[in-house]
């Protein structure tokens, strides 16, 4: 809707931006982040190293931004967004039924990972991150953490209906499924799937004692 | 014991072998996967290429079998090998209670995990396999794969004596408290604690739903 009144040099501008985020994302998955330069980014992108120079201060900052954008275009795809002021924000569904809710949203998860225009450049990015504090530090924080808060506000409301027990942690319980899909994505440690990570949400809610 | 009665030979072999484990776990913590060679190993253990090559095809066997004897120290630290025929073999204890077992053996993979004598060439390596699926897969299957393999069987033994759920896949289970410990670890999602461990563990056992 707001292209359709956005003045030429607004619309040049989305444009520009737009080539700039997917020769950052294929560049650095192609090459990987220490290869990765500004330089590298305006070739592929077709513009002016000053270009991106009078947006962003450093490839790290253009990558961020890049993969917000992509995590958008990903939520959006997926139909997930609640529009709040100038924002889009995603929320886990609340159907009232956590179970269902969480198998949801972890199925979308699987397909996402799945999805090579996602998984490319997040391998890269992850790979640097593990091996580099700083900026592992700044993308989880900007990247997955706000993630993983949709699942601590969903466990939250969890507790207040009554499916979840009030003396669990939600951030330190949303782990149980959460982490065992990241480690087998990024480390090869085994297959993913609906079935898996349906078993996951389910061992995770009732136990593996008996009950 | 076996030192004492070997050859000189075989003596000067074990003494170039640790060295030149110690050289590519050194080496490869400070310069990555990419740019360790069997050239600087062999230049910072102070053998020639030769003797590398005549014990090893390539950097990654040298580091496979480097890193697995790391693994097998950290594991003789903690006492946990049983001698089985000439192969020392590890176990996750089991005293019948399941819960402190695995609190203990967490615990003890939070001490190596923040141990730098582990952690700085793990994290190399870990972030090669991410990027590099073919050395993830091997590493994976080599080095991480059978120490999962030893939690299974501590969780079929929690099956047959009622502390599991019957139908639950131990292979699946298990991931809800190491993968948990493992991302913290790699990706700086938070701080790794035995308390920490100790909620996991106890999450995963009796569920985040109400009994």
């Amino acid at each position: 809707m707001a292209n359709k009144t956005a003045p030429d040099s607004a619309r040049r501008s989305e444009k520009s931006r737009r080539a700039i985020y997917d020769a950052a994302l294929a560049l650095v998955g192609e090459v990987g982040y220490q290869k990765t330069t500004i330089e590298g980014i305006a070739a592929r992108a077709g513009v002016g190293k000053q270009t991106i120079y009078r947006w962003w201060a450093s490839k790290a900052e253009v990558l961020l931004e890049a993969f917000l954008d992509l995590s958008a275009q990903a939520a959006e795809a997926a139909a997930r967004p609640e529009v709040v002021g100038e924002h889009a924000e995603y929320e886990i569904p609340d159907t009232g039924d956590l179970e269902a809710d969480l198998k949801a949203v972890l199925r979308a998860t699987v397909d996402e990972l799945l999805d090579p225009k996602f998984e490319v450049p997040s391998r890269a990015l992850a790979a640097e991150g593990v091996v580099n504090r700083q900026l592992g530090t700044e993308f989880v924080g900007k990247l997955l953490e706000p993630q993983l808060q949709l699942y601590v506000k969903r466990l939250r409301a969890a507790q207040e209906q009554g499916a979840v027990r009030p003396d669990i942690d939600p951030r330190i319980a949303l782990e149980l499924f959460v982490s065992p899909l990241a480690q087998r994505w990024l480390q090869y440690t085994g297959p993913i799937s609906y079935d898996y990570t349906d078993a996951l949400v389910e061992y995770a809610l009732y136990g593996l004692a008996p009950r």
